[in-house]
């Protein structure tokens, strides 16, 4: 254990800190997740049947339950080099404000111009593609942090970059579509007439403001419909857990450099890429018996995978043409309501993170939006850091779990993921600032008709 | 001399190395700026005199000549933890694009919500507000980067804060808006019918877009015409140009610590509160006979205070309510052209700034915005970060002069102050991006008319 030190507000690892190696929770795990499924043959995807749409490193990453730790290549840790490491914060403002015991952190992700922690997996997947001798990726993006991030990643290396945005997004954040344009890419609303599923999906539901399944199913028609693209993805799966690991392992390293021993982790929860790596390497000492956390995911209440969802084979994607997962899932047509600002629209869940809550080890809750905004303006004004929409699902519960502490006086220690910021989610602000902001909780009928479109699998 | 230490991308200093003191350069200056005078007696401003519209800490720091240093109070000094030290980043991602012999560095401002350096007089001015049992205080903000940083700062401090915005980036930049009022600010368009000069101005110019002169006299007639309120200013006073110097001394600190040594310093100019508080302890160093350094201000060509002003007494803003100040200036009266994007438009500049230019211890030099965007664009692809148009125009004489030294074979050092981050800039970007983006510099009929009505100081 490290000698007590003064805590510093922030926390920064030097360069020689930072981590070599992502680390792959699924080798630690006794129940690994389960296998994404062919939906023809419903029989596990082998890699080459996932080679046609991923870039074959990636696959193996995918694939890989055995091996714990991963080289981080050169040129992905000297790429990390120009945003990370990120800081672990120390909140004593917000303790002070809160008049709480507790102690908290935050590990903020925000430092970068994608906004969020997504630039994490974006590098390496455009990396590994680009080391394939590819020409470009397709991607589907949400609140539009990922397209951002995927945008950066490929201008840094020479790669095309196209982008089918949700279009509710793409109406409510015209500013990140010109990010990303800046950045060299092209952006399409989504969904659009450019693709058959998306033609379709208009079809079925003229005047949609799409989802992140239906972006899915287009991104990933457009990669295997052009030679030398692949798709990419920027949470869900394996392999962008495992890159994101990097935001766990340094928040275990900084708080190992100050003897700092966690009681509650806290992180937001949409696909699971951010929480999935934040916990990973405390999940790991946990199922190592090494240690033990209470470790909680948070989800909008308008889209509750997690905590009002099935653990079920589910198709990824809306158009219904990637391989099935096992995960939580409101079903692949389930569209939260579209009063529902900022990402964490998911229907799904990732599977490791799916497994870990299923196994036990995890909690999840649900939260409201009006909640979450209220929570977001106070961590703002205190913390001077306008956090985006989906980081404040953490901050709303971090803070309740504070307020707990008070009420008992004890002095936990709390760690919340602070995934990005909210610079370009001001139109969801404005609605909050003006009290014109509402709640949308879906009914129980409203989750059977997601539930019923759920594929039969034996 | 430090010891040859490999240079990290990114170099962060301790808290406790974080400067106790801000560095007033006018301690070091052989002639000093010349002092602000009473447009009605056309002598020298008094402290009682400045105390209606100032607070008197700041009054004091305006007048004070003489000492070098002046010691941060512990509570300023918090607030700086929660987002400083700025990096000092070595772009080497930068330097190998460009294929450079030249080493590049920038001191990054942009990692807080307020998106820039102006942050760092914010808080010091909301501070001793709050300190003199102030109700609230009332600003100007052009791009809004100054208006956010003091919204934070009041929010921080539970002061109310009143902001006139230049109804051009009110209308350009309404998330800018947004971000004030989740920080508790109240937003006006400038100029607007709340204020006698504001009624004033829209009688004589009906349709205008409003400039930072007219913004100014708004919130100085809205703060002294409020019980408990006082004025605060985001740049070109000499205390704006004390707090910020926190940026050329941590600069400087990284540097020492690295051994690293500086032969050419760049910053932009529009008011001079970043290029000010940058060059203060080098200029210093050069004032005492320490060291020497090229210093470049980069002001855009639309509207070129430095480069084509004249030196001379002139009112800060347009209404001619306030102090005149001797400075270089384009007349009280010029506005930049509409097409002109991004801030950097007053009209004037800091008197300290001036005074250094007039004794020829900085240069200046001017840039069209186009080719400011095209840099802008480079920088954001190759060192992944998007910054904003004022801090690209440092950006753009940095690329040039790394060129230069391309040609040369020289491997000069080059620092630049990275101001902050273009994220609410994207109507800007958007009208690049299209090719829609055009240059206009003024033509010296243009600015005739700006000089014409300067004032007869004797």
């Amino acid at each position: 254990m490290a000698a007590m030190k003064e805590i510093p507000y922030k926390i920064y690892l030097e360069e020689n800190e930072m981590p070599q190696a992502w680390y792959n929770v699924r080798a630690d795990m006794k129940n690994k997740p389960a296998p994404l499924l062919n939906p023809a043959t419903m029989q596990p995807m082998t890699a080459e049947e996932l080679g046609g749409v991923f870039c074959k490193e990636l696959v193996a990453q995918e694939l890989d339950n055995d091996n714990a730790y991963i080289p981080i290549p050169k040129e992905i840790r000297d790429f990390y080099k120009m945003y990370r490491p990120s800081p672990l914060v120390r909140a004593y403002c917000l303790e002070e404000k809160l008049q709480t015991p507790a102690k908290i952190y935050y590990k903020f992700e925000g430092n970068n111009t994608s906004g969020s922690h997504k630039l994490n997996s974006a590098i390496a997947q455009a990396y590994y593609a680009k080391n394939q001798g590819l020409k470009g990726v397709t991607t589907e993006t949400g609140a539009g942090q990922w397209g951002t991030a995927l945008s950066m990643a490929c201008a840094y290396l020479g790669l095309d970059c196209q982008v089918y945005m949700v279009k509710v997004s793409y109406e409510q954040k015209p500013f990140r579509r010109e990010v990303m344009r800046t950045y060299g890419a092209s952006v399409t609303a989504s969904p659009s007439e450019t693709t058959a599923v998306g033609r379709k999906i208009l079809e079925a539901h003229p005047g949609t403001s799409g989802s992140l399944g239906c972006a899915i199913s287009e991104a990933v028609e457009a990669a295997t419909n052009q030679e030398g693209y692949r798709y990419v993805l920027g949470s869900v799966l394996n392999q962008v857990l495992l890159h994101q690991s990097i935001i766990g392992l340094e928040t275990k390293a900084a708080m190992d450099k100050y003897g700092i021993q966690a009681d509650i982790i806290i992180g937001c929860a949409g696909g699971g890429s951010n929480v999935g790596g934040l916990i990973s390497p405390f999940v790991g000492q946990m199922l190592r018996g090494e240690a033990d956390y209470r470790i909680i995911a948070v989800e909008p209440a308008s889209c509750p995978s997690l905590t009002r969802g099935k653990f079920a084979y589910d198709f990824c994607d809306t158009g219904m043409v990637c391989p099935l997962a096992k995960m939580y899932t409101l079903g692949s047509g389930f569209i939260p309501s579209a009063n529902h600002a900022g990402g964490l629209r998911y229907h799904g869940m990732s599977p490791v993170v799916s497994q870990l809550y299923h196994d036990g080890l995890i909690e999840a809750t649900s939260v409201e939006q009006t909640k979450v905004f209220e929570a977001a303006t106070y961590f703002a004004r205190v913390e001077g850091i306008l956090p985006a929409p989906e980081s404040s699902h953490a901050i709303r519960v971090a803070i309740d779990e504070a307020l707990k502490c008070k009420e008992t006086g004890e002095e936990k220690t709390i760690v919340f993921g602070l995934t990005g910021t909210g610079y370009f989610d001001m139109v969801a602000y404005e609605k909050f600032n003006n009290g014109t902001m509402s709640d949308y909780i879906p009914t129980d009928d409203d989750l059977a008709q997601g539930f019923a479109g759920l594929p039969k699998v034996d």
